[in-house]
């Protein structure tokens, strides 16, 4: 109950600090017989690992997994798949600011006032490093659904005030060879540049912003999710929830929906003209794909908030541990933005839902 | 894995239908000694049940809860405390229209896909009817969470477009009070004025509107919420978004958060003038009380937001089990806004994650 | 975690005290489409209810169970079956003896300390009523199993020192109808005669005595069972050591095993005359049908150890709440024997654990 | 659901198969501020590890461990604690002969049915191996035990039909003491010297044999189990059958004791003479120490069997993976008896039971 799994069939329970010897995942409940292509499950690392533009963090993580169990001659076996990867450019000594000085709109005093004890080193398990573990498992997990025949898409839609129009009816394929065709990982190349001028501009401010990231999810048949506190959004939700600095979650018609009225935002089933793909087609998909908490066989669409990285380079007034007013001055290696970054976390955490609810289907009916 | 169970030591089992003989919750882990008040579970329902006025469903039920175990001479004993409220004015024959075609934005046609079986009678198991047995569960949670001090209020703040102003910061006593001297359930006199005068618009129209529900929770000690998947905002989006027709969730500053700068976002702590009530103090509570999933002892603060009600009383375009064009019209009795009814099972769920991490967190230390 | 949910996706969660009103469960994950039976869930409590033969308790309840949820037209829906047992005959007044005085090996003492409040009207929450509610849900796994060619048999196999013979390779139908036709419900009729008149004797003796259930489960496909923490027959195992009294559990060779060496103990595989029924057979079935925690497709064999009831009629040494020494006599309606009506506990709950092993083993492979 | 978790509060989850790059285990839910001793959580494993005496397997494993996560100036933090034990000596060349062969009464066969591929090397995840695991994690929680004044004891107390007499009343240091100083781990000293001589005799002749391990666990207090399902005695049943090689679980009177009548088996409470350590004194202890589920505060007693190791040196009748008629001989390095190695993993199952429990307790009451 101490909540570092996540994931009732395929699930995964994760391990590690900031700046520990390693972080790591299990996830156990893969179904056996899936090839495991490690060149793939490192390529979703890299997109998230830091280092890797001039807007992430400078810290230098190869972030190379390596698996210690779980599969056999390429496959998977059945049992649970470990996997680890190594701490490398821990630089501890950046931190020595936080031992009795609380950051302001960090997790420190709060993990003071829970454990009594801290590793205050990175912010120790507080760090967004944990979801390297996440990312490796979620690559399995788009493995087993991509053998199923479903998608996930997401990609940067906001920075601060700029916002990206609306892609997700695009090709999936066609939308990921944009997205990784620039450093932010936005599909729309025009938005893409405007929001990379403007983070760099923050970066040299010595500050953070926020933004937005949304997700697609193609492919997905009718029947995943359960009725009640399992709805499949309820799931997404708390998958991204989960994110560190994420602040909301909206899926479907999301909060705009909310002002319309029911003859506007009711979705109109129409007969189906091809039976193949989709078995159910509405005109309007306000319902992001899900009904009653179950997918109903359209896109299923949701959008994540990301709040600015509280790590700043400039001098806040704060407390100490003695409750003492104190002042705190930004060091250590941080993101002027972690969107592009998230992208492939929040992807990673709707891949593990989506196959957990694809396995949680299988006894629906006899 | 059928997801009708929520929470994890302070755990609610729900079942029951639309139209069936009863539904109910057994409510397992409410710790020993607890004086459980029937009259205050009986009032919570009171706020939730359909005919309570004009802008709500005309369905009549008297709700009245039974506690069928886990009490002794008026005390929790530690077993399970199960409750039951027997359903009394099932029209099941209203219902008759939608035995064969799928209503539009509502859950037949995945229920179909999912079980190959559907009790059609009122939505069955998909009626926000279900939300009766949150809320008895959820009195208890609130009795608990009282003789610890948390006090949890949530009130309507936004019908369409209109929106109320914060109100987060006063005394829930009297915030309660202006809450409960309408029917809206919008704790600004004026704004509830506006807003009843518009949804009694729309019944009019035969139609629905959506809107939004806030929530505060005042005197929750630091240390709640588990550091990584169990975050308490994860575990309020998740128990937010399993309400029926809830497409949205944000905590602190949410979406708008996402807009700002770091230098802006970040909560300064401040010195703590008094030691009493709160540990923990910031100029902002940008983080809403939240602070890597952790509680700090500020007030919590969310926000949830509702799609319009799906049935409206209009001719409307759809498809019939054998995915051929059909035609319906709105039946039965429903609501042309949720939320008044809502702001109680919004409480209620909080009430439920709190109880639940408020448990989990006596294992936190040695 | 309060530990009254047993199964993971056949999951039955109960509730109910020995003297309240009424005693109940939820089963939730049962697939949809399965005819419900409700005569046959009668008629498996009618096996276990009090007052059926000299040789039980005299309290009489009709069991009659009632459904309240999760069925439409005859079948599961695949929502939540909640069944109800009114409680009828409760003599509480019978049990103000042990409001103040601890029973020799009952639960009284332990509940005061664990919880600081007890009901003790016929034990609350600690007596054996609550089985009631096992029986009703392991009914609907009986169905489920038998819709998938699995058979369930017990029968009581010893009484104090009396034994019957093994009769595990049988015909479940004849097994059964001989088991049925007497009311200790052993299969042999000559041990049965013995037993019935010893247990009448330690009846007259006010006394009680223990023994021991035997079962077998047959047309188990081979796969069923986890690996490592929750294999099959460590899931049979507390399924069993949770019924009341039971002391131990044992399957296949059991302890006599132990006193084997291997070259005795291993069965040999042999090719399969014929491919239908089983796929595997050994010459010997030490193994019990389980092979590393999972199914072989042989018939799975345990046998389950119950205590000596409690409650004697004899003058008792004991203490009080206050620590100071006391007496009690006997009171209260109890079995002088509780293998008879335990043989249909014993089946319902292997009957639950193999009905959730069937579901979670849908996810083995792709 | 693939059940490689075990506990609820204190959760372990283990990985790795035999002749895999290593084997491990996350320990989620252990209290902050719990000094870890890695020297003891070595030494721990130094008594399962294998070729240790002339009476265990020749494998040459080291098994040193490695703490990756989740201590900080060696304390707990409350964050998991990953704990990795590298595989050193895989002679996975031996096990070429079951690549396509049934091994009798190994799970070979099993495995084939339910994942469709098999790791062959070892034994792959049906191994014992996995076990270091488990006695790793075990460690911590004896660790956290002690903190609270609970002593666990185990020895060997039967090697095929030699009996050793009942110890378990005396004091846990002494009794450890004799354990250690001979290879058999029976506190005994001439019952040891019989067993180790019979072992060798067994060893000599290619061949294998069972025994039992008996437990006390000293110092608990009242109160700790949950009264329906999970029973104190069913989770260390539970624990103790998850074990490989384990047929039998009986506590207190056990099997024996369901053939005592009531008025022999009672354990008559006497009052305390001293209020100090045990609040609960009874004359005899049939119970085992454990009364409707949880702990009475007495000595806690069981016993386990284990059948003998399959792998014997003899020539076997088998099949194959084509289902025909085949011949196996052993080979491979494989002990002639598990319970002199098994010692440690009862012990160590023992205690993540009883410290799930003590934390799960102390959500009992208010």
């Amino acid at each position: 109950m101490a909540g570092n799994t996540f994931g009732q069939l395929f699930r995964i329970s994760t391990f590690g600090e900031s700046h520990g010897i390693a972080i790591g995942v299990i996830l156990d409940g893969c179904p056996a017989g899936l090839p495991i292509d490690l060149d793939f499950i490192q390529s979703e690392l890299d997109k998230r690992k830091p280092g890797q533009s001039k807007i992430t963090t400078q810290r230098k993580e190869s972030d190379t997994v390596q698996i210690l169990s779980g599969t056999f001659e390429g496959k998977s076996t059945g049992t649970p798949i470990a996997m680890l990867i190594p701490n490398e450019d821990q630089r501890s000594k950046d931190y020595g600011h936080n031992v009795d000085v609380y950051r302001p709109s960090h997790a420190d005093y709060v993990y003071d006032a829970k454990y009594g004890i801290r590793d205050h080193r990175g912010g120790g398990r507080s760090s967004a490093r944990e979801t390297a573990a996440r990312v490796a498992a979620g690559a399995v997990a788009k493995l087993l659904l991509k053998h199923h025949g479903i998608d996930i898409f997401a990609h940067v839609t906001a920075v601060g005030k700029i916002n990206a129009p609306n892609l997700e009816s695009g090709n999936i394929a066609e939308l990921l060879a944009l997205r990784e065709a620039n450093i932010v990982r936005c599909a729309d190349p025009a938005t893409a540049n405007e929001m990379i001028e403007f983070i760099d501009g923050v970066r040299k401010d010595g500050d953070t912003v926020g933004g937005k990231v949304s997700c697609v999810i193609k492919g997905c048949p009718a029947g995943l999710g359960e009725p009640v506190f399992d709805k499949l959004h309820a799931d997404l939700g708390k998958a991204m929830l989960s994110i560190n600095a994420v602040h909301g979650f909206e899926y479907g018609s999301g909060f705009e929906g909310t002002e319309l009225r029911g003859s506007e935002h009711n979705d109109s089933p129409i007969p189906n003209p091809s039976a193949k793909g989709q078995s159910f087609l509405t005109i309007t998909n306000h319902a992001g794909g899900i009904l009653g908490g179950i997918s109903n066989g359209m896109d299923i669409t949701f959008k994540v908030g990301f709040k600015p990285v509280a790590t700043i380079m400039h001098n806040q007034q704060t407390i100490n541990a003695a409750g003492e007013a104190s002042e705190i001055k930004g060091k250590g290696r941080h993101d002027p933005c972690v969107v592009p970054r998230a992208v492939v976390i929040v992807e990673a955490m709707a891949a593990l839902v989506l196959a957990d609810h694809l396995l949680r289907n299988k006894s629906s009916k006899l």
